[in-house]
C-alpha cells in the first residue's frame, strides 16, 4: 500500500425529507444565493422545498447553470454575488450544479483572471462555504473537492480541486431522484462506475480493502442501476444508487492505491468538441483504455471479471477479454451507447482529440494513446 | 435504508516514516502534552520519532495512562494540563491512550464532576484539541468521537462520544506495530472483527452497500490477521490490518443501518470485573450473543458464513450454526481463547455482569438475556 492523507470533512445528511434540515446547517444571518440549473427543481418540488426551509433566510436565486456548467455563466454569479455580498452559496441539483458552484465560491475573493483556476490550476486562498442539495446520484461533486468546468467560447472542459471547495454540507434525498428521465440515471450510474474504475482498474497495489470495497460499490451499481431504471420510485433501490455514487468519488477507495482518469480526460473532449453527455462518453472511452492499458490492467480485469461478473471459465486472456466485454454490456443494458457510430461520430473526430493532448504534456495520455483508444470506439 | 447523518473530520495521514509530518498539523505556538502509555514508545523508537518531529515545540509529557485506561490516572493529566495551560494534546499509543486523552481533553474545561461525562454522559461544550499517533491497531478510536474508561474505585468501564473529541489529525504508520506482542494483534483483529459485527450483525436493513463493506473488512481480517502473527514484518499486512481496524469503526458502515453493542456492553463487565482484555472478552461473548438473538441475526448469519466463510452446504439452520462455529475457530486460530473456563472463570461469574444490567434499562441487554449469554460460554 502508498502512503496517503484522507482527510474529507464534508457532512452528509442523507434520507427522506431532509431538505427540512436546511435551516440548521447555515449560518443564521448569512445571505444566502440558491444557484440551481434549468428549473428542474421547479417541477419536482425541491424548489418549493429548499424555499420553506430557509423561510427566515435572505435568500437570494441564481438559475441556470447548464449541464458541463460554463465558465461565463458562472462569472455571472460572481458578479452577483460580489454586488450583494452573498456570505453561503447553496447548490440545488445535480453535479453540475454543484461543480459550478465550487468554481463561483473560489472566483469570487480571486485577484487574478478566474479561468485560471481551471486551465492553469492557479491556487487561491480561500472560498464561499458551499451547502448542497443533491437531486441527481452520479458525480460524487457532493463529497469531494473537485469541479470541472466548460468554457464555451474556446470548447474546453477542464477540472480543479482544492479542499476550500469541500460542501460544508450535502443533503441527498433519494426521492428527489425519482422525477429524473432514465438517461439521467443511466449516466448518473455509469459515471459513478467509471469514477470506480479510473481509481482500482490499476497495476495492483496490495490493497484489499481499497480493492474489495470498489468492487463493492461496482456490485451495487450493476445490482441496482437496471432496477432503478425499471422502478423508479423504489426507494431504497434510488438510495443505494446515490451513496453508491457518493462513495465512488469521495477519496476513499483512492487511499494507498495508484489511480489512472484517462477515461475522463479523454471524454471530456468528446462532450467539449461534440456535446456528448459526460456518462455517455466515458461508456464509449473506457473499453478502449482498457485494451489500450491492457497490459498494466491485466490483473485486475481478471479479478473484477472474477469478483464482480462472477467470469471463472477460459485462459486468463479470455476472461479479460470477457470480463471488458461484460462491462460494456452493463453499460447498454443501461441504454447507453458505446460506439462512435451510435452518436453519428466517425473516425474524423479522432484526431481533434489526439491532438489535445500533443500540447498537454500528460504523463501518459499522448496523441498516439488517444488514437489507439478512439480507434477502437468507432 | 434508515436516514442518518455522517460527518467524520479526522484527517488521517498513514504510512511509513508519517511521524515526521507531526509539525505540519499542529499549530506552532501551542504547548502540547505527549500522553503515552507504559513505555513500549520508548523501546519501539517511536517515543524519538515525536520527540524529533516536535523538537522546536514546548513538549510536555504526561505517561502511565494504562490499558482500559482510569479515569483517576485521567484526573490527573487535567491537573498537570490546568497547570501548565497546555493548549494540545498528542496521545501517542494504543486506544487506551487515545480514549484516555478524549477523556482528558473534555475534563479539563469541565465545571462539574468529570466522571459524569462517562457515567451520566452529561454534556460539554468545548475539548482541547487532539492528535494521535497511534501504535496498535484496534479499537478505531483513531478516526471517531468514542472513549470507553474505566473507574478502578469501582470497576466500572463505560463509555461516551462527541464530536468534540474527534481527533485533529491521526497519524498511522504501520511499522510502528512490528514490535507489538502477538496477543495485541489477536486482540486488536478480534476487537475490530466485533465492531464490524455489531454493526452488520442485524436485521437486513436494505442497504447493500454498507454490507458488502462490512463483509469487505471481515475478509481482510480473516485473510491478513493470522499472516500479521506469522509475519510481523511484512509492511503490507501490517498496513492492511490497520487500515481494517480504522475502518470498522470510522461511523462509515453503520449509516443507515441498525446496531447492537451488546457484545460489547458485556464484554466489558468482564474486563472491569475480571480484568480479561478487551478482545479476549469479545471472543468469549459474541457466540453467546448471537445465539441468544439468533432470531434477528439469522438472515445476516446466513448471509455472513455465505459471502465471508464461503459455507454453502446443509440447510439454512447448519449454515447458521457453521457460520457461527467459523468465526469462533478464527477467534481461536488467532490464538485467542472463546470460553470462560479457558480464563479460569465458572459460572459464579454471571449473576454479578447480570446484576449490573438490571440497573441500566437498557432496551434489550437485560439481565436475563445476560445470564442466557454467558450460560453458553463457560
Amino acid at each position: 500500500m502508498e502512503n496517503f492523507s484522507y482527510h474529507n470533512p464534508v457532512k452528509i445528511i442523507f434520507g427522506r425529507q431532509t431538505i427540512a434540515q436546511l435551516a440548521n446547517e447555515i449560518p443564521a444571518n448569512a445571505k444566502v444565493l440558491m444557484t440551481y440549473g434549468g428549473g428542474s427543481i421547479k417541477k419536482n418540488g425541491v424548489y418549493e422545498q429548499v424555499k420553506a426551509a430557509l423561510a427566515g433566510f435572505d435568500l437570494l436565486e441564481f438559475g441556470g447553470i447548464e449541464p458541463n456548467p460554463h465558465y461565463e455563466t458562472c462569472m455571472k454569479a460572481v458578479e452577483l454575488i460580489r454586488k450583494e455580498k452573498v456570505a453561503f452559496l447553496l447548490a440545488v441539483g445535480g453535479g453540475s450544479v454543484v461543480d459550478g458552484t465550487k468554481l463561483i465560491a473560489a472566483a469570487v475573493s480571486f485577484a487574478g483572471n478566474p479561468w485560471d483556476i481551471v486551465a492553469r490550476r492557479a491556487p487561491f486562498a480561500s472560498a464561499l462555504p458551499i451547502g448542497v442539495v443533491l437531486t441527481l446520484p452520479a458525480t460524487g461533486t457532493e463529497m469531494n473537492g473537485n469541479s470541472v468546468v466548460t468554457r464555451a467560447a474556446t470548447q474546453e472542459k477542464l477540472s480543479f480541486s482544492s479542499p476550500l471547495v469541500y460542501p460544508k454540507f450535502s443533503i441527498l434525498d433519494p426521492e428527489t431522484t425519482y422525477s429524473l428521465p432514465p438517461r439521467q440515471i443511466s449516466n448518473g450510474v455509469v459515471d459513478a462506475f467509471v469514477h470506480v474504475a479510473e481509481q482500482y482498474m490499476n497495476p495492483p497495489a496490495n490493497a484489499p480493502l481499497q480493492d474489495y470495497y470498489a468492487e463493492s460499490i461496482l456490485k451495487v451499481l450493476i445490482e441496482e442501476g437496471p432496477r432503478a431504471l425499471s422502478a423508479p420510485q423504489d426507494y431504497n433501490v434510488r438510495a443505494n444508487v446515490m451513496w453508491a455514487a457518493t462513495m465512488a468519488l469521495n477519496g476513499l477507495i483512492a487511499c494507498g492505491v495508484p489511480q489512472d482518469w484517462s477515461t475522463h480526460e479523454i471524454g471530456h473532449e468528446l462532450t467539449a468538441l461534440h456535446g456528448l453527455d459526460h456518462g455517455q462518453t466515458l461508456a464509449v472511452v473506457m473499453p478502449g483504455v482498457w485494451r489500450t492499458l491492457r497490459a498494466q490492467k491485466f490483473d485486475k480485469l481478471l479479478q473484477m471479471g472474477k469478483r464482480v461478473f462472477g467470469i471463472a471459465g477460459g485462459s486468463p486472456e479470455e476472461r479479460v477479454e470477457a470480463a471488458i466485454d461484460a462491462t460494456e454490456n452493463f453499460f447498454r443494458s443501461l441504454g447507453t451507447k458505446t460506439k462512435l457510430a451510435e452518436y453519428g461520430l466517425d473516425e474524423t473526430v479522432i484526431e481533434p482529440v489526439a491532438q489535445r493532448f500533443a500540447a498537454r504534456q500528460h504523463p501518459f495520455i499522448t496523441p498516439d494513446m488517444v488514437r489507439k483508444v478512439l480507434r477502437q470506439r468507432l
